[in-house]
């Protein structure tokens, strides 16, 4: 079992993603988790609602989500991407069904409503997010589709025990469905060569992470990798046996990262 | 085994529509199938490309779908109707999974790429249309969820044998799958008390009609009524023995309906 998580970014050539899926899941079981975080961003600022984010007290930067902010999430994770690469995957012959955490309720959290955020100097008390923590998967449904040679491909949100939608970092859900599904290999690919330790220098390229050591890999994660790292730490605790970062925009994607071009975590 | 087809109406109370349902499955197998017009027609203007209705040389009025509004299609029937619905459903403890036609292929269709359209007196060929024609469903998917406690939420769009995403009528999506699920039962609600001679007038009510006599009341058929009397027809020839259309924006609109406060085709 492998699971490969596909980022949101501008730059991320979904066609080829799905062309080397195709390819993987004829060889061995496979669940592609994607993003959508650029194009969500887009019809956000088309719908005249921008993506608001927010700092945390200690510094992490997160998307705050009201109630409008979760149906344009909804409408681009859950319908446009996630039916776009179901097609394009259909087109390669995979039988591809696409679902989000909401669906037979497979990514379970838990709501954080009021969270601390920092402004300026001032911490403050900001209410009505619908963003939470994901704390589990109910594999029922991901298990009946991969017995029935179905091709999972799954996105957040997640939803409470409660049946309430909210928004979940997707690398989590990545890590946390290859914890479960007892996956041996994670692929994160994103919008560069992999984990840089500059990320302006596409040369400064970390090639290898022994996994006891990640944390000191943190001062290199900036941004959006600072929760992909937190992440894969978690998958690493979890029994992951090897985590891979590579690039998303170039042809053959899984295939190269697997074959060491990129960041390997072992 | 009982279709249910929840019109895309601004008045439809999908709480309600829900509930009613969630009572439903627990005494028979249902599925739900659900539109999205008005919410679509709302998101598309403001992301200034506004639904586009063309005329048939016959006189059909239709939406014509290029690449834009078949992503928009996508946003709000597959991401935020469905996963709307879908989550309303776990709320009230039903395990519902929301799919779409294009996932496990379960719609496949034909594309009409090409069409003629009525503009004023002159007849044009209009280019880049991503509609089609409805053909079969595939059912492996669905039965594989209703084996399994799964409720399906279906939606359209559909796909073709090559895997392109078209845009079909969501009625006719309703009536396949009943006549391919043998269903005895195929409920339609919307936004009035039913099949009205006089749409203008909720009091005119058409409370019975004979199914062999279902074309003599094309006359009464406007608008979006008329593509539903199409795919009752159908779904009649098909063999489904029970046909009501009822109110959607009431409480309890299934039971009510079956009840008799509608419009039966029996």
């Amino acid at each position: 079992m492998i699971v490969v998580k596909v980022g949101g970014g501008k730059n991320i050539n979904l066609d080829y993603v799905c062309e080397d899926f195709a390819v993987l899941v004829q060889k061995e079981k496979a669940i592609l988790v994607h993003g959508g975080f650029a194009k969500r961003d887009e019809i956000a600022e088309k719908l005249g609602h921008p993506t608001k984010s927010v700092i945390s007290p200690s510094g992490v930067e997160s998307v705050y989500t009201d109630e409008k902010a979760l149906e344009i999430f909804l409408m681009v994770y859950a319908g446009l991407i996630n039916k776009k690469i179901v097609s394009t995957l259909q087109k390669l012959k995979v039988n591809a069904v696409g679902i989000c955490g909401v669906d037979g309720k497979i990514l379970e959290g838990k709501i954080k409503k009021e969270i601390l955020v920092k402004e300026g100097e001032k911490i403050k008390l900001l209410k009505g997010n619908l963003t939470g923590k994901l704390e589990k998967c109910n594999l029922n449904l991901i298990n009946l589709l991969l017995e029935n040679n179905f091709s999972p491909v799954i996105c957040p949100p997640a939803i409470t025990a409660d049946g309430e939608i909210i928004n979940v970092d997707g690398d989590r859900v990545a890590s946390i469905l290859a914890i479960e599904l007892k996956a041996k290999k994670l692929v994160f690919l994103t919008g560069a060569p992999g984990f840089l330790k500059n990320p302006d220098d596409e040369k400064s390229l970390i090639s290898h992470i022994d996994k006891t050591e990640i944390e000191k890999y943190f001062e290199f994660a900036k941004g959006r990798m600072r929760k992909k790292i937190l992440a894969i730490k978690e998958a690493i605790e979890g029994g992951v046996e090897e985590i891979y970062i590579g690039d998303g925009r170039i042809k053959n994607p899984i295939t190269k990262v697997l074959q060491g071009k990129g960041t390997i975590i072992s």
